[in-house]
């Protein structure tokens, strides 16, 4: 692997190094401001075309590969990940302001992801297999020996996100599970960390050569979102789009997607303040534990998480839970941010609750002027009638900073939730006493968040088959799927019937006596 | 079942019988052109509020009854249309000019339907419920209870289409499907069939009131498709649309939608022509067979089906396919389309194909002057070279015509099915000579269509649970779906989280022990 650990500022096509020429970037440590080597040339729509052509050339024999030899290239990607070791992590660390132990974290979790969609790849469920039994017999029409099975769409077009730089990047859940779908992935890296794209994206890279796989199974540009984003989501031989970032930013995609010729699906998923809802039970025995709980998530990772809770409704005496919360942001330290930028919609996001009427500043956390890029936790409160005359006060504050209503009864509970955006997570916290409120209120919950919590907090999202990491708009533009989880995998697949075709003719996973042993339905019901 | 006989031209909005008065339209008799009793009066804005706000208030109860009671339900739907008997097929027949026999296999085919989707609920396998053991032991953190199952989105309109007015129509599979799911239901009839329609409406109706469920679960109105439609579309209430209809009214629906404050799916099943490929062997064999049985699929309904075989590619010589198929063009009658607009259409396209240089006319059917919205079945043929030179070749025709393609060779064949739009099928005519040419044209047939036909042709399509009646746009909206066969209801669901939720507070089907026996994954397997 010593090959991979040389950053050379190139985009990787296919097999080849293309150092691209419309521009340049570099990583910047945000924490002392200082540029990082080397620069990275940004491509154009050229570059677009050549990762994208190798993608479509190598779609047929990615996508006809068995599920067990794509499961042994997403094994080897891990492998090669987990072999950056201290290299990549103090990479990560440099251009992120992220902590060691929490890369580590992240590491970890990317990498068992990529294990994970090796299982799914492997197990085979993901192929939806279905046979109907015919009847040649049946009247006044026989019945055709109908077949069913999931092909991917074909090249994918990932985007990756800032702040999670290992999960939700080049290797991360949108890659891992589109290539276990059978879908060559060309990901555009996030300018913020190029460094870890790269050598990310070598890891990846080695994989494919040592499978014997089509050099376009996999390709990682550099560019600016507006330009190289958008020729790559309106490149006719891209298929489908993963996203996870801010909601201007993806909408933008989405637009893009929908007025090519023939549109494509984009999974974006964008902005969500996560609700968190403290009963009076909860409120009255655990207030103080709970402040002090809920700071922890909040400034996980300086809150810069899709899930942080950026906003808690109390019902019921709030007291305890604001003052021990309010010592522990104050006794939260400054912070970096990922980037300047994200500081800088941070520091205004937090102005317009501090100049907002009605609402007041509970704590702020500690500063250090001596952090390039400086975030200061922040936590603030208001009531209910203040916050439902003010659609403002849902918006998003990227960061960590949080805000607290006091709501009067269960009926302006469930107005505020009714007026609330699509969410990917609600989170209640209920004892004994409180759970026929919480009863009431989890059909609501439901409506509105792709995942609903019982007591903990939203922050830390466990990958596996059963997590949801979506929901209603604008918290995603695809409601129906998941970016996290092993369902994640059906976005980028479809559907194919296959009637009266020959036994030899048909897929492996189709033929009659199930060679490859894959779960089918027949006639409904699992074979 | 009396008391549904007699038409009152009235919307039904929840239990109100809602004359509109914004217009009215009449059937009218396509054989005859006589309008037909009564006029119904169209809907406004107010009626669709009133009908999207009682399906609001039907959803918190519809979704939370059981999969068995909506079962019971949509089986009363079945056998409530079942004994309207002779009086709806012959209303169908008289508002549409299908034949009798024709109407009573589409009844047949839409109760079955119908009693498919209650087995669908019954059974519980759409509800995806999935169940990840928890490890609170884990380090560095606890693996929590996370449960999963999917939720329908809300309620949904169903925009009926023209040429199935019972299948796909008011009590269709898109309402099947979405009523399975634990969707209330919009309609919106399509103007050509309102007595059909509110027939079928009542009959649905009155199951509703025999099940004791709220009103609000289904409503039917009348109203144009550019104002009652597009307000539908656009109610905030509304959560997702299904569509089957023409690729301008599908497009003009997911614009619609995709400009709402929240965007929501549509699933629009819009344009088609099924490609037909007849390989040299088939041709060489079969080819006055193929010709005689192609002309029987070609002039089913008037041509009037989505999965109409507009275009037919041979490689190999089609003189013998030509003759035979140019017979039957000739000996088939003249016959009724569905109504003077789509009349109208045809014989433009028909013009179309007549004037295009490099097009010379194989056949025309019987014509006849005593029917008013009368069609000619035609046949034409080219060659590939025109073909790929003249885009405008590929657009759909709807009526029985359809354009011969002769292909030189493999080469040329490959290059037009890589210039083809999205289809719905893609159907190969093969003998054993000819399966290495069809297993190497399989891959792209598979990334062309939904379906893929081995022999046989593409019109009837089967119910079932391996069946795919979707496809790439512009065949679809939405490709990772299909609009017929069980997978359908997948279309309306959207997954949903619960994680460290106690038992007695979860669904039931997510309960410790699984008290409903639904088929759930524990961490990914089989329970």
């Amino acid at each position: 692997m010593t090959a991979t650990l040389a950053l050379t500022g190139s985009m990787l096509i296919g097999a080849a190094d293309v150092r691209g020429s419309a521009g340049e970037v570099r990583g910047v440590n945000p924490a002392t401001g200082d540029a990082l080597e080397p620069a990275y040339g940004l491509g154009d729509e050229s570059d677009v075309d050549r990762a994208v052509s190798l993608a479509w050339q190598a779609f047929p024999t990615y996508r006809s590969i068995s599920g067990k030899t794509r499961a042994a290239f997403l094994t080897t990607v891990a492998d090669n990940i987990d072999a950056l070791g201290d290299t990549l992590v103090s990479r990560v660390a440099a251009e992120t302001g992220i902590a060691e132990p929490r890369v580590r974290m992240e590491l970890a979790r990317t990498t068992n992801q990529l294990r994970l969609f090796a299982s799914v790849a492997a197990a085979g469920r993901y192929l939806g297999s279905r046979l109907d039994t015919p009847n040649p017999d049946r009247a006044p029409l026989p019945k055709p020996d109908l077949r069913q099975r999931k092909i991917p769409f074909g090249p994918v077009a990932v985007f990756s996100a800032s702040n999670f730089p290992l999960a939700f990047s080049v290797a991360g859940g949108d890659t891992a599970s589109a290539l276990a779908a059978g879908a060559p992935v060309v990901v555009k890296a996030h300018s913020a960390h190029p460094g870890t794209s790269e050598l990310v994206g070598r890891a990846i890279r080695a994989a494919v050569q040592a499978h014997d796989l089509p050099e376009g199974v996999f390709s990682l540009l550099f560019g600016s979102g507006k330009d190289l984003g958008t020729a790559l989501v309106k490149h006719p031989r891209i298929a489908a789009v993963g996203f996870t970032g801010s909601r201007s930013g993806g909408l933008a995609l989405v637009a893009a997607a929908a007025s090519r010729p023939v549109p494509i699906p984009v999974y974006a998923e964008m902005s969500s303040v996560n609700p968190v809802i403290l009963l009076p039970g909860a409120l009255a025995e655990q207030g103080a534990a709970l402040g002090t709980a809920f700071v922890a998530s909040l400034t996980t990772s300086a809150g810069q998480l899709c899930t942080n809770p950026g906003l808690v409704f109390a019902l019921g005496d709030p007291a305890e839970f604001l003052t021990a919360a309010g010592d522990a942001v104050r006794g939260t330290p400054a912070a970096a941010m990922l980037s300047d930028g994200i500081r800088k919609s941070y520091v205004d996001g937090m102005s317009r609750l501090v100049d907002a009427a009605g609402v007041s500043e509970v704590a702020v956390g500690g500063a250090d002027n001596t952090i390039a890029a400086c975030g200061q936790a922040g936590l603030f409160v208001t009531d209910g009638d203040t916050f439902l005359a003010e659609p403002a006060l849902q918006e998003e504050v990227f960061g960590a900073t949080s805000l607290v209503v006091r709501v009067r009864d269960t009926a302006q509970l469930e107005e505020i939730l009714d007026t609330l955006e699509g969410q990917l997570t609600a989170t209640v916290h209920a004892v004994e006493s409180d759970h026929e409120t919480a009863a009431a209120l989890l059909p609501r919950l439901e409506l509105l968040a792709g995942r609903v919590l019982f007591g903990g907090w939203p922050t830390g999202v466990e990958v596996g088959h059963a997590v949801v990491h979506g929901g209603p708009f604008p918290a995603t533009s695809a409601p129906s799927t998941t970016s996290v989880g092993t369902l994640a995998i059906e976005r980028w697949l479809r559907p194919v019937a296959y009637q009266n075709v020959p036994n030899a003719l048909l897929p492996d996973e189709l033929r009659d006596g199930n060679p490859l042993g894959v779960p089918r339905l027949r006639d409904g019901e699992p074979e």
